[in-house]
């Protein structure tokens, strides 16, 4: 009705939009490295938890772009999706994104992919072992924070890891050189992928880990977008 | 409305299901077979050809069982699907809905798995090369076609080539000891993976191969099926 589309438009004007005027960049969904034309390499992600912040950082009113995986989600209103299958081609959509001032890397991005990819299916021959050889694929998190030219003001990289997520999420801040991390335990029985809740620990420099307590993954990306706008331009959203 | 509901009924009632009485077994979707919590080795497949043709079965009065890999499809109305991911658990849930009359081998089985499957998600060291040792799968066409106890009746395999998919398909035929093999092309250029159209070929022992026209795969699981009431029941559909 007329009286909603006003209301509508009444609940935008009235939400505080602490992120108008910057460019925010997010990575999420996993990539798929080809061994050939019928066979991947892939890595587990739904995408939910990086859609989810793209549409946080939308409605927080920044101008967003979302470099994604193969996932079966529509993109969040507002947000310029650009679709990538591997990681390097995650990259190469990431710097083409730059300048900007804030990176997600929420992506499950594949750490190598096979060494050759074959133009045919390859052949099962009876008897014979196979194995993949594989090349160690371009790291977008530690490209996007120690990029020469634009180094975006704020970049936050996601650590899903298993066995002890927090000891694994303080290396990767160091080794990467990024801002923040949001550590997660993906251990199969936490039940992070394809689920719609996460269990995160925030990680910054210099500050003590905030342990947050388990949430829809919508929360969890409105809290972490809050916390971006507090850092930013210290304004409570 | 009401008189919908009686027009659907009617329209039911009028089609014919010379499946009536029969069961059977669709495989569809890829096998997912895990490198570690995080990371998989993938075939491609949307899972489309095969859900349109469970439906298609149903429709033509069959019971359905549909044994599928991870995909992003509702299961038909009418079709019991059973949800697997490795090529493993894909066999035994084959195994587990025999006998059955029709079996139809549409999933894209993937033909090797990691030899060893890490617990713990696989850290990269920098500068170390890394490759995955391959074990090979079940292979279910054959296992369903030369099943000692409950051979189905009609046993249809799908071959998804590049190269020369007809020759490949013959091959196949004849390797698997199944009666039918649907042959398609997917080569990059053909556009066949996630895509709503298949180009295939119908390759049955002693009969010359029929080609038949582009079409959406849901009437290629339409064509398939009156094929196989033809031939078991001697009635069009």
């Amino acid at each position: 009705t007329i009286l909603d589309a006003i209301e509508k438009i009444l609940d935008g004007a009235n939400r505080s939009q602490p992120l108008v005027g910057m460019r925010a960049l997010v990575t999420g969904g996993p990539t798929h490295e080809p061994i050939d034309p019928v066979r991947f390499l892939a890595n587990r992600s739904s995408g939910r938890q990086s859609y989810a912040i793209a549409a946080a950082l939308a409605e927080a009113g920044a101008a967003v772009t979302l470099v994604s995986g193969p996932v079966a989600l529509s993109p969040p209103a507002g947000v310029e999706r650009i679709g990538v299958t591997t990681a390097v081609e995650m990259l190469a959509a990431c710097e083409a994104a730059l300048p900007v001032d804030i990176a997600i890397c929420a992506a499950a991005v594949g750490d190598w992919r096979p060494l050759h990819v074959d133009a045919m299916k390859i052949k099962k021959v009876a008897g014979k072992t196979m194995s993949i050889e594989l090349a160690e694929n371009p790291d977008i998190l530690a490209s996007l924070s120690r990029h020469p030219q634009s180094r975006p003001r704020l970049v936050v990289g996601f650590a899903a890891e298993t066995g002890d997520p927090l000891r694994e999420a303080m290396a990767k801040l160091e080794r990467k050189g990024c801002d923040w991390i949001v550590a997660n335990d993906v251990s199969p029985n936490q039940g992070v992928f394809g689920g719609l809740n996460n269990t995160v620990t925030l990680l910054r420099r210099d500050r003590p880990p905030e342990a947050w307590p388990t949430a829809e993954k919508t929360s969890v990306a409105k809290r972490l977008v809050a916390e971006i706008a507090l850092d930013l331009v210290g304004e409570d959203f």
